[in-house]
């Protein structure tokens, strides 16, 4: 069985209780929650990680080369500048795909740019915890090497 | 029945029979089968459209208006510059939700930014043709309510 | 008896039925109606035409050259990129006056910078509906080399 | 009966008398004297006033405040720098049409950019002396609460 | 015998009726009247093609793929801006020369870019009417795989 | 007894009365009444200082050279382009803090940048009066030499 | 009894050892020996927190949101870069002032500019220990709902 | 005989007195001496003024088209972003000359570039007071005639 | 008969024998062969010229004014930066065209730019040897006054 | 006996097992068997030390003030956005030199630049494991006041 | 007898001969002949040189170091770009004044910039000739000790 | 006998006799002696070369490529601007290191920056005198086809 490694990135874990008009009021379980359900529908395992600590990030993503198949990453406000979690991703050589909750280009003029995306296989943003779900059907079906 | 009108940009009429290593083998055609199949899955419509004309895309976004409930766009090329379709989709208030074959992040600098995905409600990028299929969950379920 | 081309560009056609909290209730038929009932009182006759196509505009401004004494253009969001109606503007020779309904240095960043207006003869901007015939009074004032 | 104050910045007193070529042979006293014509026309009493100090601007736009019912205002050069006129405008909260006699899009670089025009209701240029009397059109429009 | 499509963009159907001095009093038909001869002698046959529709120049370039050997293209005003056009050139991979009837490095600071340059084989401008000859030259050189 | 200049630039004067919402009902009056009040706490005596105008400012503070112990300064708008003020501030040499009653870097961009800053002594801002009343403090501990 | 959470960043806990001209030769300990005092004066309670490690900087503001009343923050060289820093802030619902020992706008370039300042509300720099405690009237004044 | 307008702008009445190590230790009154002696020697009238106010130097170099023959301006800090200055320049058609004790392109960058000196008809920069005498040598050649 | 200076500057003395996938495996003496036997088609001298020597290529060019009636310049590198070179050709009034072997837009950016191609008549790149002989076919049709 | 602290930023303990094709097959153990073997022949000990972390690497930059009389440090992908370990080099006061495995300046553009190498005495890039053992020689000779 | 080296740089040859709208028609040697005769009056002896190699002009200046007193330089076009030569006038430590003949702020952008004025004593521009000869005045005043 | 050239851009000659304080007092001659010195212990035969034309250095280096294995090249000023230098090094396809005395990074923001450094291996820069010798230990390894 496949496992994907969903990791979310800085203040995601205060998800739900803060910021409820831009973020939705669905906490971070509850988006994993969501996640576990679609993980069961796909036939896949999930492991997930959340730290507020750009090292941790690149550490975990570091152990994804050895132990997950796939990556869903939400980084938070590292992706506009950690280019060590680029880096990392670009090192680990496991297919990662990039989400956001919020469509990242119609906020800040920072948030408009990613220095990680350029290394992942794409990106979905816009969605809510709905991201997650889409992104974890992409690299699933990049892991089945589904229909291309 | 909810129907989505799936509208696609500049050049992507050459889709699967040029440049096939950068946007893969399948044809238009192809991928609105694969759109058709998740539409019926889905429960809803779809209405077709590519054009490599601007104003042409201006119209029919203009024409969901009154016709469509969702938008599914891939702007191509115009992504980059068209603040004409950017005004058409803010003004027409039906969901949209911006797609790309290719991860626009890791090419040309100038396909970086888009200048249409700020007034749409999310962006899909990198997965193919499955980015299409993904934009399409996306906004069915932006009109069914669901999940957030 | 002159008369006078009032050319309105992509979205406009919209105008007075979406987002009314910016553009206003009127619709592009009521500030006809307004434009026609100053015309009469110039004396001038007006011939109206819009297009969301970039080169339907160009075709429009080229056939000015021969048809109508001057321009009232407001070219939408073609304003901020469309070298193409720039060029038509300066190769016709006409006087051209460009128009906006919303104060256009006052919203996003890229609608401060008009591409267009420096080869035009001036620019009325931020009066709504009037913003058109302040601009036709311009271009009619020229055309009577009234008082300058 | 309404006041409309119409504000001229520095070096418009030079007006006609010297680079003919450039902004005409009207004199200051000619432009004010067309305005007068046109008050009349409207029904509005003028007020007017020209200084080459930022300060003593900011000092008559603050004083409208509380003696005029709306601004027809020519910065001059301070257009393109003055941030403490901007302040002045936007604090009164009386309605300003900023206005320009040359169109100042096809002139220097450093003259495309309004850093009052974006709290100005809007703004007419490169008419000559006729841009003050739409600006003034323009305004008093607005105090009639005319057509829009 | 080879067939080379001969593209113009936007306003060169205006050619030598308007801005005489710009562009030379030679019209369009006089400059494909220079082409045929040359393409007489070099012993290719020529399509010609001109709009002011972007999308129309992209639908030609298209067809361009099934169709001709090769394209000289002079993208008028749409050479500073047109990624979609870019694309149409790069996704048909016939060989084609941008041609420009003026310096462009010589005029306003726009015109010093082209988008489209770096997809095609090179380019060739400031020699009016013999920019298309010597773009013509140059890719029917390239056909008959002359000298290099 | 030591004595402070407090200089305020343009617009403060509308205090309290105008843009309510932005920067509180205090008018300067009041501001430095609370100033006043917080001087005899410290046993220092207070010069206040209001203008429009740029070279008044600069007089005021070319004066402190000799009146004055330390000043405390508001420059409203001039903030961002004064390079008058700079010098001034920095040819007296007196210590002297800039105050601001917003929170400067989270308003319009131009508005974080001082170019004065960097010849005081240090900034306080975003605390409404209460920003006059520590720039204060700050430069009278600077005056008596206290911790540090 | 309000608690205010005092946080300095990276390469503070140097503070006094070393650089010594830049930074005076006050340690971390004596600056926080000030601060205690004064909110002894002030009647609130203290928690200090020093760290180098931008995650365990936001951990501790994340922490803030349920233990403490206000903060007062120094993020040393974070200032310029950490997005996560400025999404905690924003993120928690505390007020926060941002402090600096030394004026930054008078530094290094890279200095000039703090991504942290704009969710804060409002900053202090320039006076050394002095910049925490004035940080600390000023935040403790809000809490008090003081003069303004 | 010809008469030239030796104007100073802000915070050079302070000259001398303050910053000796930039400036020197000559006072504006020694400068002043010194270019008498040489205008003497040149056979022309002087004219000196200095203001801190940008409005009073604009009405000053306005004066001076009726009164004077030529300028020899030292704007100060206005320099770098007085328009108003400098149209006051180009409207009066008197020579002008701009002059710096200080040589601007060796201090902080922004006094690197000069507003002003496009419309004169040269700059002496970086010799002290002798500045001043080169400038005045300068212009009174021009008013001869004298070797171009 | 007429005389043209076919002028190549740094490095191209090493064509043909090095980075032969990127500028061919003609030696330039292969490419002066083909020019001369063009040449000799045209019925004009060619006057040969290499250098390395930024200095010399002046040198080179200011001579071209007495002895040359038109000039083929390959400035190389110095293309992108050598506005000496630039001057020579303002100065010596000899029509010039800049040919380049590559597509210089298709490079690395900095090779984008021609700082010299302002001042030429024209511009020929990308097609290898060929861009020679088209650039001495533009320029002797030039001196012919052939077909404008 | 000297210590020399050898400091290794985030990924490079992947070094020789991914991406070798860009870093080489060596792992970051064999690199420092090399730098020790080199450490053996300078007569140095070296302390090693590698972590993913910003804050690891900044608190031991700081130990180093105390244990290390040099650092040797390869900041990775911190290199261009770490103004903490800039400010912790500036702050030990121990020499330090800049490694990099790769030639920076050779790769994306955000590598180009350090923010850490203007605190450092020298820096040494694009020679692989060498970089190291080159950096420790130059490190070394300073501490024994070598040659210069 | 103090001896003063005149530098001319690329192009300065040809004055008189060339472009003479924009330089005037006095030759190098008219140029020189003045100078000389302005060096009898204030006696010094004159070197002059003249070349449009950059490392021909830097070989001089370094001569200078040995040979002259002071040094008056026109850089011509490497004023712009040559850090070369600004090098060169760094080490060699002897007072150098720039020269140019023309405006340098009223032409091109690229012109308004010198990168060796920094590192001159002071510069003078605009004045024809006469720009050689104030420069001369000025070096010669610095060598004497005149006045400041 | 494997041969490395030692290359030195403009004004190195002066070193040890100029600016000692920012280069130290070490001469060329010097620098050299201790190179020679490392040679000898490297088995490698040394050619010098400096110069202070581009031209020349271009000649070398191109020269390097018939007669030497490897080049170290200290360019001097040309490092930020000289493309043709650039050119030259990649054309001979001989290994280059890039070597500066002072560390290029901490100096002036335009030497932060080489145009040269990409074509090279490496680059060593702000050892003295041992930038050389480190530069060519690394070449030597690089010839020797040591521990990479």
């Amino acid at each position: 069985m496949k496992r994907v490694a969903v990791i979310s990135g800085p203040n995601l874990n205060l998800l739900g209780t803060r910021e409820v008009d831009v973020y939705g009021d669905l906490t971070l379980e509850d988006v994993e929650a969501q996640v576990m359900q679609r993980a069961a529908e796909l036939g896949v395992e999930i492991a997930f990680f959340q730290s507020n600590h750009e090292g941790a990030i690149v550490d975990r993503i570091q152990a994804a080369g050895g132990d997950d198949d796939a990556i869903v990453l939400n980084p938070g406000a590292y992706t506009h500048y950690s280019y060590a979690i680029r880096d990392a991703v670009a090192a680990v050589g496991v297919p990662c795909v990039e989400v956001h909750l919020s469509n990242i280009t119609a906020r800040e003029e920072f948030r408009e740019r990613s220095v990680i995306a350029p290394v992942c296989a794409g990106q979905v943003s816009g969605f809510g915890a709905r991201s997650y779900i889409l992104g974890l059907d992409a690299v699933v079906a990049m892991l089945k090497g589904d229909e291309r």
